[in-house]
């Protein structure tokens, strides 16, 4: 599954203080295909040179932000707001992680309810009365000790959250250009091979022991993952070995 | 459960070009509960002046990094070794992603393994070279067209999937302070109350209708995940409004 542009999440950075911080919370929306950026009363303009450097090829998100001059306007078409913070507020709200607000976005957008997420300044981040904007607060859990994060990292780690939800990508992918796994009938060949040069070479000292020696080389090369190409390579080595 | 610190992996960083660079991602380090730093032939000084302005906080982890001069001497105690990299290479080892591989250092550690994880230079990534230290290549699934990180990103990212595993934040929090969620006897006695006082205003059209009517209110108020203060609160708005 892949979001379409509606799926996906509008972010609204308020009162962003530095346009360099504007350019890099776009490069990490880019990293994450998050493309609706609005920005609440800047105080730099987000398209000056620095921002745009700093956006890293993410140039696109800044030319089509859409700038507001409170948030009121910024979240008006928004039919679910969460805000990121930081800090624990003394208000009856529900706190949802990273996660929890990602699997809560992708189901409201499934069902067509468009969601958007409020980042607040560099160095205050959001106030309570930009909260007040907001159906729920996210606070991404980390170290408790230094959980502060600059607008660029949050940016990222909500918006990677979200990109997670919809990437299928196996935990692990085998990289094997030009070959593949070896089949079981390919190692059994070699394990045959590589017994019947050692019994020439007298390295099974005695009937008794043969067994158990060829069981724990046998499992060396189990773990190896070996491909047909290996098999291949460990053929030639044993017979050139097995030659002197 | 919470990673002890030698459950936690070590993370190289291998030929860092700037000391800035170096201290924003000694910052996301910290973010992640994630202490052991190690430097491969820095181009600059990682102690000075804007190494530590970067870190904000985290000049700890700075000034107990570990500097070597080559890959081989910075991973020497290591038994399992991971590689970030954004670019696809024509070399056979597994690649995991952020998720595969946190889940296999937490398997490993939790085993008396110890990791570690490299990453590579800002301009460049690592290189093959450097790719042959590694047991497994960590591929972060991004946005395809634009997946490049920066350095203090990708440590952010890596570092998160890492103290993600570990933490135990439930994915919503009721955060309440003061107060709780109602009870349904609290809810009913103010349903009832509701239902008393619109009767007596002659909200209810018909008795045919008072059933719907009164389900749909229900309904609006249910939904509102009320408290036993706001219970209280509605009683209060209730009676004023009747008495007028």
């Amino acid at each position: 599954m892949t979001f379409s542009s509606d799926m996906v999440p509008a972010f609204v950075l308020v009162r962003p203080q530095l346009a360099e911080n504007v350019g890099t919370a776009a490069r990490a929306m880019m990293n994450c295909g998050i493309f609706d950026m609005r920005l609440v009363d800047p105080d730099e303009d987000h398209l000056c040179d620095r921002a745009v450097a700093a956006s890293s090829g993410a140039g696109d998100i800044l030319r089509q932000a859409k700038v507001f001059k409170n948030i009121d306007d910024a979240v008006a078409d928004l039919q679910k707001v969460y805000a990121t913070t930081g800090r624990p507020r003394d208000m009856i709200k529900p706190v949802f992680t990273g996660q929890g607000m990602a699997k809560e976005i992708c189901a409201y957008q499934q069902n067509g309810v468009k969601c958007g997420v409020l980042f607040g300044p560099e160095r205050t981040g959001l106030e309570n009365d930009d909260l007040a904007y907001a159906d729920t607060i996210v606070n991404i859990p980390l170290n408790p000790n230094h959980s502060s994060l600059n607008l660029a990292q949050a940016v990222l780690l909500v918006g990677y959250e979200i990109f997670r939800l919809s990437d299928t990508t196996p935990d692990m992918m085998l990289s094997m250009p030009h070959t593949e796994p070896a089949n079981k009938a390919e190692t059994e060949h070699l394990f045959a091979h590589l017994e019947q040069e050692l019994e020439r070479a007298g390295y099974f000292k005695s009937a008794e022991k043969h067994p158990r020696m060829m069981r724990n080389l046998r499992n060396i090369f189990m773990r190896a993952d070996l491909t047909s190409q290996d098999v291949r390579t460990l053929h030639g080595m044993i017979a050139d070995l097995a030659r002197h």
